[in-house]
Formats: C-alpha cells, structure tokens, sequence
C-alpha cells in the first residue's frame, strides 16, 4: 500500500474514528450521497438552535444584518456543484510523520450545495472602503494549539470577488445535515474544505488582515516550526480512480479476473482552473497514457474520466492516475513534505493482483 | 484516553478511513441523522442497479419468489427505531492488540428503518419443515480469510421467529443511502451489526446449518486459535455518554468550567432486554449513582439517560457510565479479550479537566 509503514497513534486513531473519508467507491457518484462526503469537524458538532438563530452580518459596514433562515430561503436561492477536499488530504503518506488527521486520500467529496451567494448580504450591509477582510465565524469551540477558540477563517476582498462564495442551507436537496454545518455554512467553490466554515453564525467586515489561530498559525505551508510560511488556499490537482477488483477486507488489496478488459473509472478536480488531462499508468509511473474525459468542468468540480484497461497476464501491478489543469499544474510523483501536512496531491498507487 | 498505548497499522488505518463511527455528540439524538450513524463495510459499496435487482427467496420452500422492489414496497410497511451496534466496538482497547477494523467507542446508531416483515415472506414462499436456518446474502463481494466470498449470514428458524426482522427499504424515511444497503438490508433489532445483511438479494431456506465463513470462522467467542468458540449473536449493554466541555482538537481532552453544574447525557442499550439501570462515577469507578432513565424501551432501542454532576472544583475527573439490562447483565469494569475482539462492552472512561 501507499506510503510508509509509520504506525497511527491512538490519538489519531480518535480522529480517525471520527472523520471519515469517501470510500473510494463513491467517485462513481457525480454527486456524492449524504454519509459518503468526507467529513472533518475540528472540535465538535454543535446542537444549534435554527429557531433562535441568526446570521449576523457586522463590522466594517454601514448598517449590521441579523438574518433569520427563512430571510435567508427568501433571497435568490443558487444551487451549485462543488467538490470539496480536506487540505490534510494525503497526509499520512509524509514522511517525517505528521501527528493530526490521518487522512490516506479520501478526504473529498461533491455536494450539490443550495444557499444565497454572500456578496449581495455584504453589498446589502454597506461594506465599507476600510474593510480589508471578512471573517467568517462558526458556532463550534474547542481548542487548539493551547488557545480556546471559535473556528474562524477570512477571505480577502478580492478573494471573495474572485470565489463568489456562498452560505449554503441544504445539500443535495435537503436542509444541511448536523455534520456539515446546519443550518448554514460556507461554500467557497475551489478552496480546501478548512475554508468552508460550518454552523456559520457571524460574518465581520475586518480593517486589518485576521491573525486567527486557523489563518496565521493553521493551514500554511511552512518549510520548518520557525517558518511563518505562506497560506493554504485552492485545492492542487488531483485524480483518483476507484480501485478495481474485489477487496480483502483487512489488507484492502484489490483482485481482479485476468483475461478481460478493466475498465478503470475516476473523478479529477482543481482548484486552480479545468482539469486538462488525467493520464494513467500500470506500471507504477514508467509509462502514461491519456484517459477519455467526460464533460469539462471548471475549478469548482470534478471531472469524471475512464481508461480501459487490458492486464497483459497474471501478476502484480501498480496503478496510477495523474492529473493537469489548464494553469499548469500537474501531480508530483512524490510527496512534498511540509510541517502541517498540506496539500499533498502526489499520484494515487493502487497495488492490484491480476489472477 | 482509554485503553493503551499500542499503535495502529496503516492496513487498520486504511480500514478506519472507511468505516466511520458515530461522534458522540450525536447521542443527542433520538434517531441517527443520516451520515452519523456508524458504517461497517466488509468489502467495496455495490453499485445495484434498482431497476433490473431482485429479492429471491428459495431454498427448502414449496416456491420460490422474485420480488422487484415494488412489490416488497406494495406490502405491508412496518417503522421501527432500531439501535445497531458493531460486534467490533470496542476492539481497539483489548490487549494483546487485534488487527482488524480499530473501533473504539462510536461504532453505534439508531436508524428508523421501513420495510417488510421477513416472516411473511418465508410463509408466502411456503418454508418447508426441513429448513433448519434461512441464509442472507448480499450481492457485496469480497476476499477474507482467504476465501472469495459473497458477504453472507444465517440465522435459525427460532432466531427469526423471536427477533421478528424487517427487509428494509427505507432509512430515516427517505431509500436506503447505498452505503447503508441501498435497494435492501436485513434490520434484526437487538443484534449486532454483522447480522444485518446490507445490499441483500437472496434469502434461502437451507436444510442443514449454514457454515460459510461469517457464520462459522468469523463472528464467534473464540478463547484462542484452535477453539471453534460460540457464535456472537444479540448486543451486550452499554451505556454511552456525550463527551462534556469543549475538545482540544488533537488530544480530544475535555476541558468543563468550573462552579457549574454539568449536565451528562448519553444513552443506553441492551439486545437481550430492557435498560433497567445507568449508573454514573466521576471518580473512574470508585464510587456510583444512578442517572435518570428516559422513557422505557426494549431490546430494539437505546433508552435516553440524564446526570446533573457538580465538580467539587477544579481538577482532573474520570467520568464512567455503566448499564443494567432485565436480563440480568451488567457492563464489566475490564474488557474481556477474545480473538476477534467482539463485544468488549467494559464501561466507557472520559477524562475531563475543570478549569
């Protein structure tokens, strides 16, 4: 199997119990059915109350907004597939270990999210030419690196601009479930999911870059522990297929009936533009050849391929998936390492027997 | 945290991604939200196709039935809350260490399944007097213990007509999600989860005792290797409580206020009878006091529990829950090892820092 063999502490193996990924199976889905998204909650689920909630839209504005759901359900409602990856994706596969969310490489998902577009709220609160920023809050607390805090991340100006998120209120047609953020959360098309804050409560229009715990300490990219490093934000590109063949329950070790065709199937996304190409391998990334793509997509979802594959006989094999996008970027072979473990968008290697 | 300090594979790793517990937090609720119940997968999700699948019953019956979907949905539809418990939970706090699927605690659920009554089906398809066992199968294929197998269970004559199970269609009121069986699954209340065949397509009465291997090898109280052992059958009880306080992200310890009262909450199930008594220490087991039951529920269903408990001050606390069941079993205070770590309902520990 992929990576090295380091073992997960019981701390992990808490979260690991917890979070889950999508069995790689689900990439058959174009849209990913409640239950098989990936999750990762950083504290816990909150009991939120949708009765005595409000979304309160402050700071840096003219006039403050306290929203009830329904005021929300009112506006111009968008419905939008996005797919979503946990920016811990791949980290177990780094070596040095990393301690925090295990995750091998299946902390992804597509949700068909529905909600009001965030831009009009803050053009309709005023947004003043001081604001720098806009933090979005969630009702979740915990702690973290030795500070109690609220999940909280910031987007600049621009960057909201340039993303037109939403603050989503269902998925996949029905009202957000308790685990992804109800009664209301943030989408933020080809961002990693750390971005997507749930139980969202408070959006603030800020005059000063935030220097919350998850934005100045959490989720950048630092080469060592003294490194200020550089910010977290679009997901990297990446394919995965799903695994052929049958499983074995504990080793996950793919079989597959030789003497017939494999038809390999998978999805690819990115962040940074519309997936080019996916190019897959059988021996381990000696030698490429292209997938058939399905319909073009642009950052905010993935992209369905398939590779029919024809075992030249019994044996063992190796195969690989290797995504591009229309902004250069293209899946290393091997991990790069940095100290939180983001990011690492390296070749899916499925170990497959051909009998 | 509880049990000790053995570190986990990256095959069980690779397991724990998949198969996904229940946050405890969700014991808040009286039926599982979907995608918070928990998932034991022993192979790959199927992809049915609902429109060409049939539910065949057979074996030793005077005829045999092909049933579409429609039809099982055309007959007589029973609701029922049923709370579904992995045979594994709590397999990760025995020592010496067991590889398999590494639960700790959260492997728990309560769905509220529709379906059909699988009696009524067997006396339609005219069960013969030589059945013995009636046999489940699921059309989810996979290798364990070396064998290529169709994931399958049996249960006697006389375990069907005590445990009364449905052949469920529904889950929450909505079709069943596929990662929960999606067309059809075995519900049979009070048992564990393993008996509860998901993606079932065949039901057949057999004249002698089903020995496949999730009946005969797998699933049993077995003291060592060589020892047949006895097979595991209906759940043990156990109480569960909502973790206190607010979570480190990493450790997951708790930390609670001090000088306030902290109100515990959990609940409580037995497969072998009512829940009679939850009893709740604050000092790791030295010394109890009963909660508060909720309103009185049978075999099928946890029953919800309440404990006002006022820190003495600020501290390190150990909080327990343990259940009583009117058949007369109690949780042990130590897990009890068995080979393939099933059942190890010993009593849940919180550690809790008041601040």
């Amino acid at each position: 199997m992929e990576g090295t063999s380091t073992p997960i502490s019981r701390e992990e193996l808490q979260l690991a119990a917890r979070n889950h990924g999508m069995p790689l199976e689900a990439l058959r889905y174009d849209v990913t059915p409640v239950g098989l998204h990936y999750l990762l909650i950083h504290y816990d689920i909150p009991a939120v109350d949708t009765a005595s909630w409000r979304l309160e839209v402050g700071g840096c504005v003219a006039r403050e907004l306290r929203l009830t759901l329904d005021e929300l359900r009112g506006r111009p409602a968008v419905t939008a597939a996005v797919t979503m990856e946990c920016a811990g994706n791949g980290r177990a596969a780094l070596e040095p270990h990393i301690v925090s969310q295990p995750w091998l490489l299946e902390a992804v998902g597509t949700g068909e999210w529905t909600g009001a577009r965030v831009l009009p709220l803050l053009e309709e609160a005023g947004l003043r030419d001081d604001a720098v920023e806009v933090v979005f809050r969630g009702s979740d607390r915990g702690v973290e690196g030795g500070e109690q805090q609220s999940y909280e991340r910031s987007l600049t100006i621009e960057q909201l601009a340039a993303a037109d998120p939403l603050v989503a209120y269902e998925l996949n047609g029905a009202p957000l479930p308790p685990q992804h953020g109800n009664p209301l959360r943030l989408v933020v098309p080809g961002w990693y999911g750390m971005t997507n804050v749930k139980w969202l409560e408070a959006i603030t229009a800020v005059a000063e870059p935030f220097t919350g715990y998850q934005q100045a300490r959490s989720y950048r990219f630092r080469a060592h522990e003294d490194d200020p490093g550089t910010p977290v934000t679009r997901m990297l590109p990446r394919a995965l297929m799903v695994p052929p063949g049958i499983p074995d329950f504990i080793t996950r070790q793919r079989t597959v009936v030789a003497g017939a065709p494999v038809e390999l199937e998978g999805r690819a996304w990115s962040g940074w533009g519309a997936i080019t190409e996916v190019a897959v391998s059988a021996d381990g990334g000696a030698s490429w050849a292209p997938a058939d793509l399905g319909p073009s997509s642009g950052p905010a979802v993935w992209r369905a391929w398939r590779f029919s594959w024809t075992p030249p006989g019994p044996g063992s094999y190796e195969l690989c998936c290797r995504a591009r996008d229309d902004a250069g970027n293209v899946q290393p072979l091997e991990p790069e390492w940095n100290v939180g473990g983001y990011a690492n968008n390296a070749v899916q290697r499925v170990a497959v027997q051909v009998d």
